[in-house]
Parts: C-alpha cells; structure tokens; sequence
C-alpha cells in the first residue's frame, strides 16, 4: 500500500489508523444499490449506519484512544458531544478498557439519547444549559481533571486518520471505484478521505455534499473565510452536517475535493424515505445526502463506479416514521 | 474446534461448510440490544438481515455450490423461489462465476422480485400460475437440462451446513452465549445452528420460534407426524415461515431444540415495528419473530445471554410503512 506524505495530515495517518483500529470496528459492507444504477453508471452504498455504534464515528474515536499511554487513559478520557461522536468515545473507551470516560452534554439533552450514551459504558454528566455553556463547563472540568479531550473533528490528524479508514476499505472492496460521494458536516470525514484515496488513486473523484440549510464549506471556499461557526438557515434532518467547519479541512479540502454540491432539505428527506422503504437500509439524513445528490444531480456527480458514503444510521424514531409517511 | 459427528448431519458439515463459504459472506454483527435487556439478562441480535442478499439463505445456498464439480458448474444450477432462497443462488452464483443460474418462479410473482433475482445476476424464469405449478414445471425443467437443483433446505445436509455457520459465528463472537432464538420455517436453519452449537457447547440451549398461522414443527413432533406440507391458517407477515418442514429438520429437532415457541402473528408486527423503529435494523417478519418470542415469554425464553437470530432483512416497503404506523 502506498502512502503519500504531507505535512498537516497524510495517507499514513489513514494507514497507521487502520492497523490500530480494524480488530475493533466491523469491515462495513460496501453493497451495490438495487434501483440507483443505470446510463452505464454503477452506484455501490459504504454501508457506515451498520458500522459499531451505527456511525463511522467510531473510526476517528478509536484511532486517537488507541494512541494515549497508559497513564492517559488511566487519567481518563471526555468529551462533549450528545451524538454519534459522543456515542462513539463512549464505547470505545469500553472496547479499550479505558474506565474513567466521560460524557458531557448539555442538561436539556433528551433522556434517550443520555440513556444510549450510558448504555455503551460511559458515564454521561449534564452541565449547562444549551451546547455553548456545556461546552465551556465541560473544558474546564477535563482540564480540571487532567483527562484528554477526544476532539470531534476539528484539527486532529490521528481523529482525521481514523475517518479515512473508510476509504482503505471502499478501495480494497471495489477497486474499480472512480467517484467517491461524502457529507461533509466539519469536514473530517471527507477529509480523511480525500487525502487517502487521491494518495493511492491520484485520478479519483471526491464530491462532498451539504445541505442547503447550512452550506459552511462551500461559502468558505467562495467568500476565502474559515468559518469556524456558521448559521443555521432552517430546519433540518441532519444534525450531523451543521454547524462550523474544521481548519484543517479547509485548509485541505479546496486542493482534495473535487466539487461539493449542496442539496435541498427536500432532496435528503425523500432520500432517507427511498434508503429506508426500497434499498431497506436505515439512515438518518446525514447518511443519506450523498443519495440525495445522486437523485438531484446524476451528471454533476458524475463517474461510472460510484461509491455514496452512508455515514450513520442513527435517526430519531418519530423522524423516521414520519418521513416515511411523506 | 471441536466437531462432534452424527450419521445423518453433523457439525462436521458445518465445519466444512464455513471454510467454503467464509470469503464470500459477511460475518454479521453481534450487537447488543439497546433496551430488550433486564433482570440480569442481556440479549443479542445476530444481524443476518445485515448478510449479503439480506438472508441467511446465502450460506446454504454457497455451501451448496462451492461443492459443485467444474461439469456440474458448466450445466448450471437453478432453484424454484421467489424469496430469499431465490436470491441467495443467483447472487451465490454469480460470486462463484457459474453462469448458468436460473431461478424459477410463478408467473403471477410481483415484478419487484423477479427485477431483485435479475439484479443479482441469474435468470428469472416465470413459469405455472401458481408455486406448485411453477415446481412442477420447473423440476422438468431442471432435469431435462441437467441442472443441479438447489434445494430450499428440505434434505441436503450441504444446505443445513451453511445455515449452521451462524452458530459458529456467534459462539466465536461471544463465548458466554448461553440461549440462541432461531424462527423455525422448514427447520434449516434452527437444525444447522442446534446441531453445531450443542457440539461444541453441550449445555447451550435452543429456542425455535414459529409463528400462530402455521406451527408445523410444533404439531408434528405434538402429533408424531411428518409435516411436509402444512396450512396457513391466517394472515401473515413472515412469508419465511409457513409451508411444511424437512424430514432432517423433523428428525433432528426433537432431540435438539429445548423447546419451541408458537408466536401471535401481533406480537411479530409488534417486534417488527420496535426493531426498526428503536433498535434500527430493518427486519422481514421472520427476522423479528425471536424477538417476539422475547416481548411475549421471556422467562419461557430463558438464559442469561441470549442470542436471538434476526434471519433477514427483506421486508415489503409497504407493509414496512404499515406496520410503523401501527
């Protein structure tokens, strides 16, 4: 396997993620769509919403816990997320042994989603009032008590490196693969893959996808702003793609994505409807914008060998019900 | 390993079958529950509607045709079915390059499935108005053109080898399994996984589960009769499980399975709905009877750390969105 270097982050993080990680997580199924094919084109589903945890979150989790000495995670491990990052160290921090691991999201967080954190293994604890305020409170106390903060995305080559891995995977699973389509929320995911596959395959073509309701990278590259925070402009089924974006995606993304496309809100919705009742994979809609640009933009997406990054499956019960009636 | 060998079918076969098979087949998750546990009982869900082909049926079928000699390959394979068991051989062959496959089904088959068999790569042929016309008229088929009929599971101790791997695979991903669920249809399934995991783990119990409408094996071991065909005395969701049993599975099942569980058919449109709608895997009718059995009989169920086999993912979208809104 040949890895190329740079210097912020490289194929080798990716490489190095891999060796660490691939006993725990599950070598996620990259399946050929049942009805999206036709014109010659072939799309293939990198099936992430059946990953651990249900989310290929998990990858950059447990890249940077397998990195910290022993004395680091006998410190423990925290961070601040109630989603499938905070899932994620959760159950990581379990598969590694790691017993001090801490949660932290805010006290109006549904019970729901605190029950499943506790369910992987961690210790959930409610501080502040919304994000912001949790996200202060939380800093302080893990600083307080010496713990390493597992980072969501935003500049962490070894959270990066474990993101990538889905590309090692997609490109040994199908090496014919040309077009790889990934949301982008931060950045991270797409970064990583980015990175990797033009490393062993300089020729393909990465398409990150966002929604229209929070456009962050694309602005970014049109106004030359890092948008470290970016505004919500509506209502949206994909928590996982809003909000700011990472610098060392930015700083990446412009040279490795090949175009990012933004979507309708419309287009995701009837595309988590289409995953969920004919291809019979549950996504939320994070998972299922790379789908949502397929359907809306066929020839902008281009490529012969296609593979659609179905990041998560983790979608509220009612949502999905109710998107199912649409 | 240890494989204890009986006359007719042994874990031998099961041995042997995965050896064939295991390059082809996803080894699917063991996942635990996010809310079925309680009481010191934790339970886990065998995901095979996460297989390839959405079914377990695929280790039969390829433990079948990796067996074929290059003559038998050349003059082909075929099977009568338009379920799950018809998918798997056309998938299965065309994973093992025999190009000549063809799956035989009534004329009156929606087009939904004869487009699903033809995606994955065999010949639809439709034939007789009914699936005992189709049988008839395809076993001359299959015959005249010296075909190797692979059969559904009734007899072919090849075919029960491969449904048997899921056991194999469940005990390998948690040793302290100590109660497998397995739905009952024809008896494959639940006679490949008995007979393996009580060879290697004498003191494990197995559960089948068999739906109200039609509880074949139930009265036949009641009765002392070999059910080879069986009425459905109702309305049903699981397609998988009604029809007569096998004559190996009849006799192999008395001194095998611990006890058998006649489900309601509500309780099974009940799982279904939470197995979609909380846990998030989307299940066919007979993928979610185990869990019924577990909603309705848990103390009849039994064990500590329960295995419960969710056979497969193929659900209609309709019925899918139907039973939700339930």
């Amino acid at each position: 396997m040949k890895c190329i270097s740079s210097d912020a982050f490289s194929a080798q993080e990716v490489c190095e993620a891999y060796e660490r990680i691939k006993n725990y997580i599950y070598r996620t199924p990259l399946e050929e769509s049942l009805y999206l094919g036709k014109d010659g084109r072939r799309y293939f589903f990198k099936l992430e919403c059946a990953q651990t945890v249900k989310s290929f979150k998990i990858r950059g989790a447990l890249s940077k816990m397998t990195t910290l000495t022993q004395e680091e995670c006998r410190r423990g491990v925290a961070t601040i997320s109630s989603g499938n990052h905070g899932a994620s160290v959760s159950y990581g921090a379990k598969l590694l042994g790691i017993e001090n691991a801490v949660i932290i999201v805010p006290e109006t967080t549904p019970k729901a989603k605190v029950d499943k954190i506790r369910h992987y293994g961690a210790r959930a604890m409610l501080m502040g009032r919304n994000y912001d305020e949790a996200h202060r409170l939380g800093m302080d106390y893990i600083h307080e008590h010496g713990m390493t903060y597992i980072d969501a995305y935003y500049d962490d080559p070894k959270i990066y490196g474990g993101q990538g891995t889905v590309a090692l995977e997609i490109l040994q699973q199908n090496p014919e693969i040309d077009t790889i389509v990934v949301p982008i929320g931060g950045g991270g995911l797409c970064t990583g893959i980015a990175v990797y596959a033009k490393s062993v395959r300089p020729d393909i073509r990465i398409v990150g996808v966002q929604t229209e309701v929070c456009p962050a990278m694309i602005r970014a590259f049109s106004d030359h702003v890092f948008y470290e925070e970016y505004p919500v402009t509506g209502e949206t089924v994909c928590d996982a793609l809003v909000g700011g974006i990472g610098k060392l995606s930015f700083e990446m993304l412009r040279d490795y994505a090949d175009d990012i496309i933004e979507v309708k809100e419309s287009a995701i919705r009837k595309a988590v409807k289409y995953m969920i009742k004919d291809e019979k994979y549950i996504v939320e809609g994070a998972g299922a914008a790379a789908v949502a640009a397929v359907m809306d933009s066929r020839e902008r997406v281009g490529g012969k060998n296609i593979a659609l990054v179905v990041s998560g499956g983790n979608i509220d019960g009612d949502l999905m019900v109710q998107l199912l009636n649409e």
